[in-house]
């Protein structure tokens, strides 16, 4: 019963890493086997190996291509129409490429205040966007209303078993390519928004051992909620620079499968994320969004003073789960750091 | 007699491909074997697949730790007390991680206008910089001078037959990881400064049939007036972004190896640069150099309009040379390129 859509309330299904592996197989040709760029900052307190998953360089961007090429290929091979698809804006290129890719007209539901790159990389695909309102309850509601009239499926972000087993396969392939390499992770650090990377993490990661660390914006705090709470429930958000990260409520599948798996959880302050986007650009030559910087941050602050040192960890895989970011937030980033430098003098 | 050093105005003894060979097994276990990363443009005329070694991911940010481990590791292996070299910025960054490696104390000799973030590089290995003019010839007249006074020896960038096989291991790299994902180069675009790089890259290619093409600033167009000329010959340079290309004159030793190697010399005016670091970093999230983004804007014109497009190229592999660039420098590319959208009204 694995790889059927949760519907309706139901519990999810059962999902391992046999799913994990049938995705990669249909996924390898279609996806970049993104490389693991190995980096250490000796001037940090971390004395830790970092081994980078760098889906910035993923085709449209993001791992998320992963999820949308899996679940949209499944549908394609089933008659479907087309296929339509709420997103807060990476979900949602990713839907527009893997429609194109099989053929299939798409439309996406983005927020009012979207990032004007990602707006235009899926415009730039042929998808339709609309834009409605700003809370998750508002794209929910447009998604249904248009589904219905045009009779497209809907491509969940977070509930579907077909996008969690494909953004599982970044998280496998990273354990592959250490392993490859020669090396053995003691962790995984994965961005957490509505849930998808971190529930894929679990399942990739299940039996073997590594730990699976969830860094979230601390403007966001969904999951720490939920895992309180025994439950998914909706926070207060505060305002983020990590759009990728902005769901108020982690979703229901992917909390089925990290509840118990989830070895610890970073809470990433709004200066972290921007200091760490910075440290990728300037010292690890990387554009990466505020979402990565976020997995990067918590991998480093876990590594150097949380459970990562006490448990004696010395190997960390971080996915840098995208590279979609608005030019002029990396300017002003820079410029800013310019300023600090400046002032002192160095 | 390969690998020795080609001094007094002698003739270089001939080098080939297993110069290259023994270089890169005596680096293999100090430098990175950055990722190679595929890129298509489907926007752009050029209908070619590009294969962009990714060396701004290289230890020290640039291909230059290649050939300046390799020059220092066979120095120290003889005794040498210490090493001492001229460079614009990447090959002293590269010669002072290559002391620090092999525990030698170092100078470096730089430009007066040397680009800040490589003076703090290089001063972080705990080299000692000496800034010394503009010019190549003050930068020699302090090199001579300070090494004879220590008993250092001298790395050159472009005359030692070890540096020249170090950097060519970025290019056999490349060709090596092309045919491991079943690919083949036609082509392979090299940005040429003082031209260890290019020569390397000739090196590498020999007996393949693959051509190897040189990207220049049309600022600084040593290489093209060398060919010219039939010998190296001193450009009057103009301005250029692009600093690790401002030697005014090739090397003898590349001259020598490049000469009737060379397929075609591209000429990338400065407009061409900064938007091609614009693209990099928006397109293919990656931070790289202007002396990089030469080579890339070279790749797309020499496939969509010159000679490769004529010869019906279809692969051409690019060499990223290094991702040192300015943060002050990518903030204004990036901010002169949310102006020209806006204009556009894209």
């Amino acid at each position: 019963m694995t790889g059927t859509t949760l519907r309706g309330g139901a519990l999810a299904a059962p999902m391992g890493r046999r799913d994990v592996r049938r995705a990669a197989s249909r996924l390898a040709p279609h996806v970049v086997r993104t490389p693991v760029i190995r980096a250490d900052f000796p001037d940090r307190p971390a004395c830790v190996r970092l081994w980078l998953k760098a889906e910035n360089l993923q085709r449209g961007g993001s791992f998320k291509i992963r999820g949308a090429l899996h679940a949209v290929g499944r549908m394609a091979a089933t008659g479907c129409p087309g296929v339509i698809a709420p997103s807060t804006g990476n979900h949602g290129i990713a839907v527009a490429y893997a429609a194109r890719a099989h053929g299939l007209p798409a439309v996406l539901v983005l927020p009012a205040d979207a990032a004007p790159s990602k707006v235009r990389g899926i415009r730039a695909t042929g998808a339709r966007v609309v834009l409605a309102g700003t809370a998750p309850a508002e794209r929910a509601a447009v998604v249904a209303e248009l589904g219905e009239r045009y009779g497209y499926r809907t491509v969940d972000p977070y509930e579907d078993p077909d996008v969690v087993a494909g953004q599982a396969t970044a998280t496998a392939e990273l354990l592959a390519q250490v392993t490859a390499a020669g090396g053995r992770l003691d962790a995984v650090v994965v961005p957490v928004g509505g849930g998808s990377a971190l529930a894929g993490a679990c399942l990739a990661a299940e039996g073997t051992g590594i730990a699976v660390v969830a860094a979230e914006p601390a403007a966001v705090p969904a999951l720490g909620a939920a895992l309180r709470a025994g439950a998914p429930v909706t926070v207060t958000p505060r305002p983020t620079i990590a759009d990728g990260l902005r769901p108020d409520r982690i979703g229901r599948l992917p909390f089925a499968l990290v509840r118990r798996r989830v070895t610890a959880v970073v809470e990433v302050e709004e200066d972290a994320i921007a200091d760490t986007m910075r440290l990728a650009l300037e010292r690890l030559r990387l554009v990466v969004e505020p979402a990565a910087a976020t997995a990067l941050a918590g991998a480093l602050r876990f590594a150097a003073g949380g459970e990562g040192r006490a448990a004696g960890m010395t190997d960390v895989g971080v996915l840098l789960s995208g590279g979609n970011v608005e030019s002029a937030l990396i300017a002003s980033l820079l410029l800013s750091g310019e300023v600090h430098r400046s002032h002192r003098g160095t």
